[in-house]
């Protein structure tokens, strides 16, 4: 599931998504609001695997959350059902609450999207944004640096 | 379902849609993948009204899809179970066989979100790009005219 | 939306729901998950409407979730985009934490679905169930002898 | 990903699959409808490795769909975020043009959910009704004896 993909520098996390039925719409392509829902899983995983930080600790134990406060996404080629899409997840910028990620979604080396996130650290429990945590900022920093325990 | 909004010179279409249980996460907003199948409902019903051509026609009998090859998408302020989302719609652009849509979503008066999308007008038998048809072109410059079926 | 329909005795409360793009599947039809989507989009104008208790507040000021115990769906014929579905409400019994409801959806009187879901009234904090509060208790033997604010 | 389980007499295919924030609802459970969605992955991938059949040919090279017609499922305990929640597959029967599938859906062994869903092998040409292919009915007749590719 989790595997890695070389850059030119830095080994980047990526994530395989089958294509399925449910995601795709009566023209046989994947529905674009589908893409979104994969994206947030390749987040997750990439916090489980690449931040070594399970997601749902994230939210259930620290009670911190990572709404999208903005996204960018071209479709450059469809996807279609039975397609492997591969998603490598990039760190763009580290801020202060808030983090930006791309996204590079591929099918046996042919582009399909390309994404750009924005996301915020918020506490569940009020909503507000806070500081990343050294810890996870740590990671990330390892990350953007190509060393993760891929 | 379907009201206008006045914006300074012309009125804008605009669809009501509830936020459900469906569209909540467990931070109790808008989990952000669901916003972009209200914006899909917001692009059907805006054919349907403001382009008086029903969507599902242009689907299944005139074989014409209009998937989207990009968008960019601000996420202001979250919404939240029972909030009564307000998505205004305006051509920004009418190209050869694309166009680019901005949304404006509100709760009551409150900006939460704003969308540019660019939709490529296809064939669904053979998934090519096609000139938008002359029917419709018209119709959507009548719109951004501020002249529509309201 | 919420309209009305009679059945012999009494009326039933009844949603219309649009069948969009966003629910049909490579084949053109509903793709059945939606459909439970739309059950429970069903039972939160139910509330609405004929319970008078809007849902939202029910959620997030009682702190009272309807979690679906169990659900008995038959599709009797495939919906299309376009498709104007409108699906009744009945109740089949009133429990003491939990209440049993039967969904008929139509389109055009053609039947295409009918459905039975055991919901069963929780505390959202601590997940256990609770009594029908008696206000809700009195509107759903209200809504069952035909008598409610339609 | 597809793993098998034991039950006594023959093993039976099991897939894993992550709860993720995309099926949790703001109770922090996995909202209902999204079950279904995990269980036509299910599906899909017990034709993929079970019946050696990928899914994305039988739709898109054969023409054939498997539609649900009915479907019964009772949730007998709520998963929650990062679960890994493993669903089995049983035949329960197999008929002309139809079979009906039973799935043991559990986390760690605790039993979550159990469904019982019958689907039809129509032809997405006509969308009628065919009989199962003899190459199908064989290998879903070895993995009702507990003999498949496992």
């Amino acid at each position: 599931m989790a595997t890695t993909r070389h850059d030119g520098i830095a080994p980047l996390f990526v994530l395989h998504s089958s294509v399925r039925f449910t995601h795709t719409d009566p023209a046989g392509y994947v529905f674009f609001p589908r893409y979104f829902e994969m994206l947030q899983a390749v987040v997750e995983e990439w916090f489980n695997h690449a931040l070594q930080q399970k997601y749902a600790d994230l939210i259930m134990r620290r009670r911190l959350g990572t709404p999208t406060a903005s996204i960018q996404c071209t479709f450059l080629k469809p996807s279609r059902l039975g397609d492997d899409l591969a998603i490598a997840v990039k760190i763009e910028n580290i801020g202060n609450s808030s983090f930006r990620l791309r996204f590079i979604g591929s099918v046996e080396d042919n582009l399909r999207l390309e994404a750009v996130s924005t996301l915020v650290m918020i506490c569940l429990d009020d909503g507000m944004a806070r500081s990343i945590p050294p810890d996870l900022r740590a990671r990330m920093e390892s990350y953007q640096a190509g060393s993760w325990p891929s």
